[in-house]
């Protein structure tokens, strides 16, 4: 319904009596609640503080040069652009006045009659200052970049230091965590010292350069069956990769790793892949959470205070046979599936579905020609499920445009042990 | 020759022996004496702030959203790769001690037998501190960026100010220089306008957007013949770009622009292409320095005082029938052959020979189907000159993976009417 305090002019009459649902968020779960209103009669107003969405399981691509960063985000006005139920605001989200049903931003307030929450997630540093100060996360395309900048300068002032200590400082990489992203964050930095860059710096002794995968748990990739952990443990040491687990890091003070056990890494670089949490907005609703910082839902992904209102994907907390659904991109893009669906019933007077998690599987890449793979109940390892990755992340980029590019781009490094996206942009 | 002062080991011993040769810049003319060096025998350090060769004249397409910066941009260590007798050092030159013969650096100083310089040019205000301050320089890649950011950022805002005049402000985009940046950018950004954001914003009124081009002189594109110059105006205006003759920026304030004579023009964005100037280290010297801060040398592009220093480029003054050359590519990779050459013949003592600058022609291209050419004395206009450009580009541009990246990116605009790289990346 069109607000008397909205500024702005009623977009056209015939729709400003249709309810309208804001969704907060242009990521995996925002993107698809909006494609399933369509055909819905209700006004959806769209908000995200960037003005594309960002495919972010790649996002360690353009932090090793693979890709560049426009080609796995797309505009969303762009992606959305036939949809005429849909209006997409850049605003950055504030708070919700759960109340007043408005949705507060950093321009007007933005009233709704249903709300659909999916800020997505942020690193965790789990209150390491040192290391959220000095290293980096991976969650937007500023992470990436800053990232892919570091290495490459790292690169350039290992030529420059006389010093054989700090020449390793500069060439030792410590990635932290041993989940999907630190796996392949490691293996893809190992490949690009070890393919690449060995080729543009002919006075770089490669014993200098290492790669070091840390893990505080006993096995790498944890949520896949043990078989695989050990697999992607033995690719990753044949690609150069020194995997230690049991290892939690302590400190990081941009010059050197401590490791709880006491042991010091001097590195220049420390990659933070050990932990997210749901967005900030979350526990700013003021409403009970879980672990994490997500919104406790009940099963039809309602708040029990506010059944207008839905929160979906990483911000959610559900728990399903036990333990919260996983901050994955399958998850909130079904979740906000059935928050769609569930709105559309409510509308038309029948009772809101429970949400069924139905897991697509597991997949984790290694490098050129290895990956692990975890498909309903069917653990497999090495090209098979490389080609799967490939295939499985090309049909998911969002994009004919970005799905050429990033085509091309991986056929080059694949054919020519080249990545081409090493400049260093400050 | 090896100095005993450098802390580094000597690269190989049967090198430390020849002289060295350092180049400051990696832009055309820097690149291009390294090249020219390849079997001469000579040391060659190449030394530049950034880790890549920018390809400056499609800048303004990353401003507007067509290309990806990673698109005209190489590393050098990539474009080098193959030159045996190259060091390339990114570093950030900060003077020459003429005198012991020494390129000072923010890392050690670089000893060099010979010299070229080639530090190229910076934007120039004219001590317009508002402009410097508010307004957008069109010289690198961060500029290029931030100019793309700021004017899709424009287009956001705009949908959210309920304020008309203030809406028009944010959608009046003045371009100031008639030059050929400037004629491209203006003529870039209406088509990103008009062919391509009106559809990404439905509510848009195309009569709130304007691109102003203004002109301080009485035609644009000066160097051209004046017929060329009355074909681009007259292609612009059809383009929907509003030139002005005779218009001079007196201050800008980031809200609005003023001329001298007094008009105001509420505004945004303004972009200034209306001059450049030699990099500062060009006035650093303390040599004898022509208009804009450029050195003055002699014909064979050496110091009088120093024998051993070339400068080429932007930065280097050098008169001929009774006017500098322009501020150019061709004559900067010009200059820099010049300059190899003259090094090549001083070690095997030829005498060294004068410049002699070979005009490849002009052109500047208005948008879609639409240029200006003016090649050994014909001037042509429209799709051939288009074309002309096209090929002119896209075979000067450096790398097969570049050439096929921007062929893609210039086919889909020109068939889909589509930019792909309308993000607003912070």
């Amino acid at each position: 319904m069109h607000r008397l305090d909205d500024p702005r002019p009623p977009r056209v009459d015939y729709l400003t009596v249709l309810p309208t649902v804001v969704i907060v968020g242009a990521g995996f779960g925002g993107l698809r609640a909006a494609r399933a209103l369509r055909r819905v009669p209700v006004q959806v107003v769209l908000v995200d503080q960037h003005n594309y969405h960002l495919f972010q399981p790649l996002l360690y691509q353009v932090a090793t040069a693979g890709l560049e960063p426009e080609e796995i985000a797309k505009p969303v006005r762009a992606i959305l652009r036939g949809q005429m139920n849909l209006e997409f605001r850049m605003v950055s989200v504030t708070g919700i006045d759960l109340g007043e049903r408005r949705v507060l931003t950093d321009d007007h307030p933005i009233p709704y009659d249903f709300l659909i929450v999916s800020p997505g997630a942020q690193t965790n540093f789990f209150g390491l200052a040192g290391v959220e100060q000095h290293g980096f996360g991976l969650k937007d395309v500023a992470d990436a970049v800053s990232l892919r900048n570091h290495v490459l300068t790292c690169f350039e002032r290992s030529m420059l230091e006389p010093d054989a200590e700090r020449r390793r400082a500069l060439l030792t990489f410590v990635v932290v965590g041993g989940g999907p992203t630190g796996v392949e964050m490691a293996g893809a930095l190992s490949e690009l010292i070890r393919l690449v860059l060995v080729k543009d710096y002919p006075r770089l002794n490669l014993k200098d350069a290492r790669v070091l995968l840390l893990e505080a748990g006993d096995r790498l990739l944890a949520g896949m069956p043990p078989r695989l952990s050990e697999a992607a443990a033995a690719t990753l040491w044949k690609k150069h990769v020194e995997v230690r687990h049991s290892a939690t890091v302590a400190d990081f003070d941009g010059s050197s790793t401590r490791l709880k056990s006491g042991e010091v890494i001097p590195a220049r670089t420390l990659v933070w892949a050990a932990g997210v949490r749901a967005a900030p907005l979350a526990e700013r609703l003021g409403l009970p959470t879980g672990r994490l910082g997500r919104v406790l839902v009940g099963p039809t992904l309602q708040l029990a205070s506010h059944p207008e209102v839905f929160v979906v994907g990483d911000a959610a907390c559900l728990e399903t046979q036990g333990a919260p659904l996983p901050m994955m991109a399958p998850v909130a893009m079904q979740m906000a599936e059935t928050a769609a669906d569930n709105i559309a019933r409510q509308l038309r007077g029948a009772p809101a579905v429970a949400f069924r998690y139905r897991d697509p599987g597991q997949l984790a890449t290694i490098g050129r020609n290895a990956a692990v793979a975890y498909i309903r109940g069917i653990a497999f390892t090495g090209f098979p499920a490389w080609a799967v990755w490939l295939v499985v992340h090309l049909i998911q980029l969002i994009g004919f445009r970005n799905k050429l590019f990033v085509l091309i781009n991986w056929a080059w490094d694949y054919f020519f042990y080249e990545r081409a996206v090493r400049l260093i942009t400050r």
